[in-house]
């Protein structure tokens, strides 16, 4: 809270993806310095990270921002971490997280998503009396637009990020989510979650911006950022982002937001690089009472549900293909397990014959054991998502249903705003 | 709710961990079918039930149930499932999960709890107006009372459980939580949940009990309990609970509670046979209007806080000590996979020595290539074992100071109680 004008709370808000992966990211330590030196001398409220992989990282910046940010947390979880911290000049009250069932595949060890524990961190903060729940995440990435193979994990860590909002911030003032949500503002991840719990945008929200254009966070211009992956995006793409939402007796708006815009800080040899391959985002949210809404107007509440339902329907079909997806794995890697049996069974049985030379028995029960412990693997990581996304659908269709009965006009709305989306869709392929 | 007099709500709880795992159980199917006819003969509000580890199961007895508990939802987690369900005859208005960050080892395969999702389930009723928040879990087992390998495991599920509730229940009127928790009333596990959330234990509560001596949900006269493991527990243990709790303006009672004493029902042979290795609980519970308290004996309030804080504090020594574990195996098996490494390197060495026989070079090898996956496999999951157990320990810290800030004189009473708590377990051992 930066000042205090009426009764007004002014609360300046960091969010950077750091890009920190020891031994990968370029000019790490660098960078981890800078942006020490950015937060103290910018004196933010709050500094939510992403991808602060080594705790080693967190341990210097912590150190270093002893003296403006007395509070500071972060979130283990997985064989790596999550990444996730936060920095914080008001008193952290909770602590609590929240790690995604779903979070891509063992065997992807070049894309290491799975072992970083990806999860929702949350915190509870008391800012001059209001109730403040924030939450910081970082999603699934998505390697290739064009096929993305994570989708439906993606949209369903969306749904569980925008469920353990929904359910955890009931007692709140203000809800605040911060991250990298991989997911551009058109994708079903955004707008799932955005939808769900009802949350505002800086970016769309402010009357002062000033950064990338269309408020990108991820810019070809920047140094760290491959070329190749915005051969589609020449304006960049916008992924992270600050959402909030005033739960009762408040009001939020967005006064600014910035986003860096590339090469802000240098390096000891005296070049200029950026903090990161993402852009930061700053905000200034300004949060006033405000009396709570008591005849809200029905035709734009019937909109909003029908939106929602269109939404909660293009999520729960995403996550229905995902799951055909995985049953199909199931199915397959059965089939190849009891392949695996078949050959070492044929390597133990070859021994009783004399004129079978021991080189082949080997080979068949090396073979099976391979096959054996592959399969399994993979049998074991899709039963896994089957049921994770089975878990998800439900969820989303028991939401629908209560949806339909809270406001049974919405759903016509609904069905028609999805099918005008369908056809868009194919429309643009 | 069976019956409305006055303005007062009964609400008729039954919960029971099944013990039906396909292939393994005996009576499996003839016990389901028994459940089931119980269940619609009883006419519960509720029925939560554990260890439904087969869909196909959770299916029958939803099909057998409709006609009296229109609603049902079986959760999905892990690559099992995570065997909780449950039948009510109120519309469930929204489910959550919360899958526990640690839940044993893989290659504890006889044990099997790491490859069942072991979670919390969540959900929101309400009943004549009343919003009640439903739980449902099962806790690690545990194998060996003396050398209780899963202890730090259990305790860090409990805190998981705690905090999910403590967070997401601050909306409801009242909180419900149901299970198989593994801890006996002393276990620091129930402790900690009872304490963290304030709840109130049915068996402790009513004045009306009917069933096993002092309510054992777990006895050796059970024809499915194995009798060594009731050696030093002759009148059985308490490891299922019903716990409530009135959240505002509502009073909770517990008019009654029964629990089954083994033998209730037939097989097809006309042999009586109990319904599960564990004793269902039957509760009926009474919500009535009540003034929210204002002015509450800050002495008592005192001796709470500082029970809490000893409770808070146990549970963080607990896994303290399950940390330490982690991470002298974190180390070991870092070792173990460097000395994988070398056999790989040797067995890739001596190819070029030709006196060295071509077997011995593949002996090294394979030797090599199970070591590396096996202390591999060790070395993730005992890293994952240690960061859960941080953050956990982490988020207890935090509320410890917390609730030092909110009570300072707590601190002291904690203190003498924990000692006084340390030296009764010394003396005892």
């Amino acid at each position: 809270m930066e000042s205090e004008s009426g009764s007004s709370v002014r609360l300046k808000v960091f969010n950077l993806n750091c890009w920190a992966i020891p031994y990968i990211s370029k000019h790490r330590q660098v960078r981890v310095q800078h942006l020490g030196d950015l937060l103290n001398q910018k004196n933010f409220d709050l500094a939510l990270l992403q991808e602060v992989w080594s705790e080693r990282d967190f341990e210097s910046l912590r150190q270093k921002l002893l003296p403006n940010y007395t509070w500071a947390h972060y979130f283990r979880s997985g064989f790596i971490g999550s990444g996730l911290c936060v920095f914080s000049k008001h008193p952290i009250q909770e602590v609590f997280q929240h790690t995604y069932s779903l979070n891509g595949y063992p065997y992807k060890i070049h894309h290491g998503d799975w072992f970083c524990g990806k999860a929702a961190g949350m915190l509870v903060l008391e800012i001059c009396g209001i109730l403040v729940n924030v939450y910081v995440t970082h999603l699934h990435a998505e390697y290739n637009r064009e096929h993305d193979y994570y989708l439906a994990h993606r949209v369903a860590q969306a749904w569980e990020l925008a469920q353990f909002i929904h359910h955890t911030s009931r007692r709140a003032d203000m809800v605040l989510l911060c991250g990298d949500l991989n997911s551009h503002p058109g994708d079903i991840g955004y707008r799932l979650i955005k939808e769900w719990i009802g949350l505002e945008d800086s970016y769309l929200e402010t009357q002062d911006f000033q950064g990338c254009e269309d408020g990108s966070t991820m810019v070809p211009n920047n140094c760290f950022v491959n070329p190749r992956e915005m051969e589609h995006f020449p304006r960049g793409v916008r992924i992270d982002y600050i959402l909030f939402k005033a739960i009762s007796g408040f009001r939020i708006t967005c006064e600014t937001l910035t986003t860096t815009t590339g090469n802000i800080s240098d390096d000891a040899t005296g070049r200029s690089i950026p903090l990161s391959d993402h852009e930061a985002l700053m905000a200034t949210l300004a949060i006033r009472p405000a009396p709570i809404e008591q005849n809200r107007d029905s035709t734009r509440d019937a909109e909003t549900q029908a939106s929602l339902m269109g939404v909660l329907h293009e999520a729960w079909t995403e996550m229905g293909l995902g799951l055909a997806g995985a049953r199909q794995w199931v199915y397959s890697t059965g089939h190849l397990f009891s392949l695996g049996l078949l050959l070492l069974f044929l390597g133990v049985g070859s021994m009783l014959f004399e004129e079978i030379p021991w080189v082949a028995e080997a080979l068949f029960m090396i073979l099976g054991a391979i096959v054996l412990l592959g399969s399994g693997g993979l049998y074991l990581t899709s039963l896994h998502e089957s049921k994770a996304l089975y878990e998800a659908q439900a969820e989303i269709e028991l939401a629908m249903e209560m949806a339909k009965e809270v406001q049974p006009e919405a759903v016509e709305l609904s069905s028609t705003s999805s099918l005008l989306r369908t056809s868009i869709q194919s429309e643009s392929k």
